[in-house]
């Protein structure tokens, strides 16, 4: 059985990853008082890590497709807290997004939106959030840029 | 009909902002589980953008406005999302602060002190919240400070 | 009388330090929706601020002891948030943490891991939790690490 977020997914050419596994002492996500926290996703696309800094590395349109990519992270990661169904989304509740970038880097929301597009095309209304977006001087591994999210499950 | 928090917000002679509408694909707050997520407030004053770096560009009281516009834009935003009336808002839950600043700059607190001093004049008791406050090298158009927020909402 | 977590902690010969009341106008935390919203605790050990930055001041091992801190904080808290009682914490939701570091450090979750590790080994699998982890050019008062947390009280 397909859910439509599914169907929407696989309307939209999109492939979800297969929701990584932290190493460490810590959870991809965790679900408490009806939402569902989840870890931050860095960039990582089929082709390995997307490293490097906005205003130096990366362009815009390198920016967004990293953004799409911690997206797609998330995505995964909420459909396993959702037991598998993205149908049980209720709402893409918060983002908070970190884009490695030079100090005069001043295009975090235009790098953002490649994540928070994502979510409107998978989810409709749904998929709107309240985001914040940020410059930082590093992340992990050398990553471009890291999201972590708040969905909201049905009752 | 005037609210009990919009006669103390005359009273401090504070009058909040227009609402501003993301141009993107999200939404200036999100309500869930009876909490109010509010977007990243970029300081954004009466004159216009609050841009540069503290410890280069701004003093601390400069700094202090800044977070203090934060906090407007995060209680204009918040009456939204309480449907105009800024008396359901039961608590400030949290504040989470990103202040631009240089590598060697280390009194984010006090500049943050700009929003929290608000938050406790508006609702007094109510308005005392846990936060986080954090330097960062660069955020968006160059903003000196960038404040996210979550209320609760009175059931 | 002594809860599990408590002597669970003196087991593992560690002692919270005394909850730190913020001199400011917030939290060190607030409880709203059953879970405990705890305001970010910075790298103060029992000698003193932990300060400098990774990459540069401080070695792997330095960064997490400095990290485990924050934690030793942030257990403090959530114990006086739950009215002394540990035992009333039925999971750790959420880390948020920002690591002091050069552009260059790359190593922001092992550092964090000195947090999450002591989570597990004090509550067990109640422990693990969401994380995001992310390199910052400067943090209050020098410090190497801040972290806030989300805690889950038990209905």
């Amino acid at each position: 059985m397909t859910g439509s977020i599914d169907a929407r997914l696989a309307q939209l050419g999109l492939t979800l990853p297969t929701p990584t596994a932290p190493i460490a002492n810590y959870l991809p996500f965790v679900v408490a008082a009806g939402l569902i926290f989840v870890s931050g996703q860095i960039s990582m696309g089929p082709g390995g890590l997307i490293t490097g800094k906005l205003g130096r590395d990366l362009d815009l349109a390198a920016g967004q497709a990293a953004a799409l990519a911690c997206g797609l992270g998330l995505l995964a990661q909420a459909k396993a807290a959702a037991g598998g169904d993205l149908d049980r989304i209720a709402q893409v509740v918060r983002l908070g997004a970190f884009v490695h970038c030079t100090d005069d880097f001043v295009d975090q929301p235009q790098v953002v939106n490649g994540c928070s597009d994502l979510m409107v095309a998978v989810f409709g209304d749904a998929g709107r959030h309240a985001r914040s977006a940020v410059g930082v001087n590093s992340l992990p591994r050398g990553v471009a840029v890291e999201i972590d999210g708040v969905f909201a499950l049905h009752p």
